[in-house]
């Protein structure tokens, strides 16, 4: 039975490209297996649409929407409120519509940190490696660093756009929180493998590993690793990355892709939207059976 | 299974009220049956929001929208094309959006004469009695005159805000068509009385009928009814109105409620959209089993 009638309110994702997100298909499934009179639809919006497109969420009375690339730090003047972490990272991927005023969150960091201890694991204390400072590798680096881990080595190479963003993140950590970040050159290749050998858990939030750079990866040898760590990639497509094949060659136990940070941002959103849970194990079931 | 995916094109339905319309159930269920991948959702749009929900159809890349009260007239001026109907009644009820171009149509009185076609009956030819110049009598008039309905007597209140639109719908049909159409004032009931007996089918596309009138027909006395004529009235909410029951008291074979025709101007506005028939047997038996 069609669930949508006249009283389903619209939920959006505005990014491009965005076509074959995964997003609309988990939201969905959410909202029918809790009975919530909501439909998720994906809107092919650039910079250029993005404030008629705010637009249309105050005009058609939108509950909300995602806020993906290239739109994430774009967004941030047109919305009326803004979260402490959307603050800290300047980006937002969620917008709660609460009667026409606007909030934007960033549920990246949040989403990354569950996804952790929906896997039993704890880096509160702790020293991270993590390499990129874009959309994921920001409220990654905020959100760590406001829940309590230790220590954050932060790479990016120093050629890149990303590099004034990266050292916003490691003075705003150092300023506005208990973690000790520092700012490192991906082009230090000694500094890096340092890195990774001192601490308990390496992300790469930098995309490589995903297309067009499906083969690459920031490590290539296994020795870099050791057994005991995390390793994190944010890519989920293809479910495992060169990274993650290096990091299991070398025997480290806990690998993941970004299937469950992505599960719990947007299990996030939807409480947002929602004020319910997401039912995360039955989605996982559905939609990533194959991936895990 | 949940059939929205990243895909999936947007529909609306702007008026307001709304949110009670049976329209988004009777579209998605469609488009689901024959793997269509749309959605349709209501929004609560009145004539200040109008033209921002425009911009929205634009922004979002809208694949269309329903146009209801109060906003059929008032959306003309927004649009980029007008259908000759739409042009002729000045009122739109369905929008398709062809790439950023908006072209304006009117399907109320395609449905209508597309209902009595479905009941296997034709009036063209032949003499129609018609109350109201409203968002459904307009169309029923124009297009009525249109397909080649003879005669038309649209009776209106003189004192009625509607009156003007009554006299113009006279005018044009008068002018643009073979169709021979006269006004008359609704309080000359001697005149009423005589052009129902004089009639091939009795319209009644004023309302009267619905909540708040749920108990008033403008026809109370049986004795103005023939039984060989057809009494049509464009409500459905009751399924049978006070005028139905007065013409099945008169024992008139043909007498119908607004259900086809709210079902065949959907019918019409779904193949502007998709390009495909509705399966209007199936919607029908659906939705409407009780009422019929």
């Amino acid at each position: 039975m069609e669930r949508i009638d006249g009283h389903t309110l619209l939920i959006g994702l505005m990014a491009y490209p965005i076509r074959h997100s995964m997003s609309p298909t988990m939201h969905n499934h959410a909202f029918a297996k809790l009975g919530l009179n909501y439909a998720y639809l994906a809107f092919e919006i650039d910079n250029e649409k993005l404030e008629k497109a705010v637009d249309a969420i105050r005009t058609l009375d939108m509950r909300g929407s995602n806020v993906s690339m290239p739109n994430k730090q774009k967004i941030l003047p047109y919305l009326d409120k803004l979260s402490p972490a959307s603050e800290m990272t300047g980006a937002v991927n969620t917008i709660v519509n609460d009667n026409g005023v606007l909030t934007g969150y960033t549920t990246d960091g949040t989403g990354f940190m569950k996804s952790l201890e929906d896997e039993g694991l704890n880096i509160i204390g702790k020293k991270m490696t993590l390499a990129g400072a874009g959309g994921a590798g920001t409220p990654i680096a905020i959100q760590a660093a406001l829940d309590g881990v230790a220590e954050i080595a932060i790479f990016n190479r120093e050629n890149d756009p990303q590099w004034e963003q990266a050292k916003k993140n490691v003075e705003i950590i150092n300023e506005k929180t208990d973690c000790k970040a520092t700012l490192h050159r991906l082009e230090d290749q000694e500094d890096f493998k340092q890195a990774i050998a001192d601490c308990d858990i390496y992300c790469d939030a930098t995309g490589v590993g995903m297309k067009p750079l499906e083969d690459m990866s920031l490590v290539n040898d296994p020795s870099w690793f050791h057994k005991d760590m995390i390793v994190y990639d944010t890519v989920y497509a293809p479910r495992e990355t060169k990274l993650m094949k290096v990091a299991k060659e070398a025997g480290v136990e806990h690998v993941f892709n970004g299937l469950g940070m992505m599960l719990e941002q947007g299990a996030e959103a939807f409480k947002l939207w929602t004020g319910e849970d997401m039912p995360v194990d039955y989605i996982r079931e559905l939609l990533f059976k194959d991936g895990e």
